[in-house]
């Protein structure tokens, strides 16, 4: 076979790293009293784990999932969606059918500078939400 | 308030408890060298835990959640479901808008005679699938 | 960071490979004189390249899509989706919410032992659809 | 039959055709450095070929199909539905149900005065995305 019509040495996320990302969300989202739901997807979009706490909210279980899947398929922060312009930022979402979001919470998982997939929170604030993502890639990252 | 306007003394599927059928069925599914995909979801179908292993395929994702939806909301389990006639199950799928399967592999969690939840296996066969699941129940009912 | 927390040295299709393997199938279906709707997914079940060949039907672009995606994330030939039994292939295909479908002619494309994505073909008889995606597969396979 | 119940002399994409524009924006697209998503529609918006190009986005992939489509069946550059007005563009992709989209990067596809056709282009900037495809549509035309 050519070499060219494949390419080689891809990292992906393992089970039981991508438990590893949302139990440390979690562990944050406990330390900080607010409930969350937790989604990590792989490169391409497809669930790997996911995580409601107790008093989450059922309306954002679908929203950590297309955070998640948004920072894995858009290797970007879903804030970073359409960057600064608000009209823009909701064309995307509409032209990917809803497939993507502009709302923070969702971030890319990246080792050796590919992205191999995304966590994406919901249930707090932007803030919360997006420091509970950093707390669980932080410690996959170690 | 009339008390006939609610009902109380409900019970709840934790975090925790749902996190706990996963792992128990994660761990069943290691020990028959079937990698697996498993959902928990609460009393009212809406997903609390999910995990998919290392190797099991992406196409079961889907059909996992659906599983542990039926068993959940349909409060049976799901190879139950339109009892044996074979018309009858594809009707309720359809009927359901494909909400609810009658394939083997989702378990209703049922506590003090309440369904509180329903968790499901896929990517195995159907007895391997149910397998899990039950381990996954067994663990959290002690 | 633990290396368990991920795998290496995964192999994904190029764009160039992916079109290698539709524009074999296509010269197969034109040999044939059978013009095809063909399409090629990474192994996430996401499109990589697609033909809808002069006189192919409209209404099988989407059952192309469908059969390579199949191939791709159940990680074998569609229409082994679901072994024998009739009614197991419609209440799998059913369970994933018409992600899978058991119709012949999507084929999973295999480099060293891993499935890297998929092949669909539809428009013609199921032999027809197959024999187009084994063109193309053979041509990428060398 | 009376003649005015049907119209004569259309054009139509050929398959043949499609794959020149897709090829000849991903040749710019290469020269550009930036790795595209390029689907090409018939008249009545459906699919007639594709590419994802190595390194271009999985989030992009529905965006460059609604584009095209969007060009082909609304008969527009894609950026020109709803004019000027914010809010009328967002109200368009709403009511058309997000089959269309007013991003830049679809382009109709016009010989003879009549649209035979629509590219969709999308993983760049807005003026990225729309000089790959011209670059398709004037290979096309010659």
């Amino acid at each position: 076979m050519d070499e060219a019509f494949i390419s080689r040495n891809h990292v992906r996320l393992s089970c039981k790293g991508a438990h590893v990302v949302v139990h440390a969300a979690e562990k944050k989202a406990a330390a900080m009293g607010v409930p969350q739901c937790i989604a990590v997807v792989d490169d391409g979009g497809n669930l790997l784990a996911f995580s409601r706490m107790d008093s989450a909210r059922i309306g954002s279980i679908e929203i950590a999932l297309t955070k998640a899947r948004t920072a894995a398929i858009r290797r970007q922060r879903s804030e970073q969606v359409g960057g600064e312009d608000a009209q823009t930022k909701l064309r995307i979402a509409m032209a990917s059918r809803l497939a993507l979001t502009p709302m923070a919470g969702g971030i890319p998982i990246v080792v050796d500078g590919e992205v191999i997939g995304g966590v994406g929170v919901s249930s707090g604030t932007a803030e919360q939400d997006v420091e509970c993502g950093e707390a669980g890639i932080a410690a996959l990252l170690g």
